[in-house]
């Protein structure tokens, strides 16, 4: 006898797996920021608005899957 | 005779592989910011500021794995 | 008597795989970038030029990943 009740959806792990990389992605690129703003303060601008370009192209591989999970 | 009585949700080990990441990048950017104020201590302010915007984008991606475990 | 509710689609998964490396590599490149900065801010531009070059061949990897996983 067995009894497998088991629910879900593959999507709901394809989205955490595509979590992994674009998180410790982002992360990288703020603690590079602060590293450099701990090294030279006064190019905290530059290094900035360099992170928000990073974030913006690393971050939506994990948006981009959001939305995949709904639509695959 | 083989007894096999598994329930659960597979949303659940999504959410549970979805934290990985998000955690350590959160821990590493206030990591970074802990080395960096040993290192220049009057550049704290700025750095806490770089830090919690880094900690809001990062733990998004873990926040939005709780509501696609409902969702999916 | 199994009871088994999965959906999802495998190429989900397939997708969620293949943005592990393209947003760790392109993260990798905006964090040089950001160290360069702190390192030789003035050389910020020739370090951007290079860092588009990188970024468009590597996230290019996740993106044809969105395609196939459709056409798949």
């Amino acid at each position: 006898m067995s009894l497998l009740e088991i629910t879900g959806s593959l999507n709901m792990i394809g989205y955490a797996i595509a979590t992994i990389a674009p998180a410790l992605g982002v992360a990288w690129i703020f603690a590079s920021v602060i590293n450099g703003t701990a090294r030279q303060p006064e190019a905290r601008g530059a290094m900035m608005s360099t992170a928000f370009i990073g974030f913006a192209v690393v971050e939506a591989l994990a948006i981009i899957a959001i939305a995949l999970a709904f639509v695959l």
